[in-house]
């Protein structure tokens, strides 16, 4: 009975998701979408890049989450441009939310925009919000039976980060079924292994961000 | 535009939770519904409640995930009733999937239903199952500001469980921050500490689901 209605919250969606795609790819700009459970360290991951992606790219940030701006104040130490999106309990973020943020920003002097969604593995993955790409952030102490679960977020992600690995000695974790069951459901996406705590594969995922970057390096 | 149309789910679902409620209190059945973020670890908890409940209690388990029936395959191991509801993909448990669950057990022989929502710290806070209490869990590893971000699941919440406390000398988590929040958000409910790693607060977990139990101990 609801779903035509849901059908009509996702066209909406969708035709303002483009609008958004269009402008970044008007303005040559990369935008990544990170997703994750709440507590996979997505912010962590957005903190331990900016120090080297800043070095000669122009990064901002938007934050998304149910209530508070702690994220963003985090973020704003590292001196990029940040807005935080409350979102007032709402479960995902959509293009429309992203449209606004984007009037904080100048477009025309930035080379990548990293979007955090708000923390659930679920609604985020049915909302485009005209990003380039999309990431999905799982941490060790959730359990390698996340991917089979939840598998939408994974099946349609561009990168897989397995974030917390420094916990790896500390809790049952089964690696070889995670790596598997990932690369079954998606065999296109590279799966990062990181630690935010003691530095693992920070290169490699800011390599991956780097990658992705479409305009030539400005500064 | 969309707010009539969910509020009209949310009446529909608030009326099946209803009945849901009356055939628990029919039968003197207790039911406790489960919330957190994907793997904070609610299966393991009632995974090392059963052994202590079942002593003398009849427990029956519905387990909610997106996809596959990992979990009911766990808890069937410990010889008590289970249900697996797969969502296809949907981000809560609602009543009526509760209603069609509660088919396959027989209500005249149970003491306790324990609902184990699906991970997400968001949405299930928003639809009644006709429980007769909530348990909110965070853990660990989530980090101590999951409270004032994902306020609404501890603001309703009979108990709080901060899970996984055994990790605790191995991420940042500044615990007073943690136990000020949620006696911000919620005074009323009690807070536990447990591991289902090395049994921490265990008992305590158990004791506070014995001490919700409407029935006398029958066997």
């Amino acid at each position: 009975m609801d779903v035509p209605i849901v059908q009509k919250i996702l066209k909406a969606n969708d035709d303002l998701a483009g609008d958004v795609r269009s402008l970044f790819e008007a303005h040559n700009l990369t935008a990544v979408n990170l997703m994750s459970s709440p507590g996979a360290g997505k912010t962590s991951l957005i903190e331990a890049a900016l120090p080297l992606l800043t070095a000669n790219l122009r990064v901002a940030v938007i934050e998304g989450d149910p209530e508070t701006a702690l994220d963003a104040e985090r973020i704003a130490i590292h001196n990029v441009p940040v807005v935080q999106i409350e979102t007032a309990g709402g479960c995902h973020l959509e293009a429309h939310l992203v449209k606004k943020a984007l009037d904080q920003f100048d477009l025309n002097v930035l080379d990548l925009v990293l979007i955090e969604n708000v923390g659930n593995l679920i609604c985020p993955a049915e909302f485009d919000l005209g990003e380039s790409y999309r990431v999905a952030v799982v941490s060790v102490p959730e359990g390698h039976d996340k991917p089979v679960k939840y598998p939408k977020v994974f099946r349609m992600a561009d990168a897989i980060v397995l974030n917390k690995a420094d916990l790896l000695p500390h809790v049952p974790f089964d690696t070889a079924t995670f790596d598997e069951s990932v690369t079954r459901l998606n065999p296109r996406a590279p799966v990062m292994r990181t630690s935010c705590m003691d530095n693992t594969g920070i290169d490699a995922w800011t390599a991956w961000l780097r990658s992705r970057i479409v305009r030539e390096a400005t500064i």
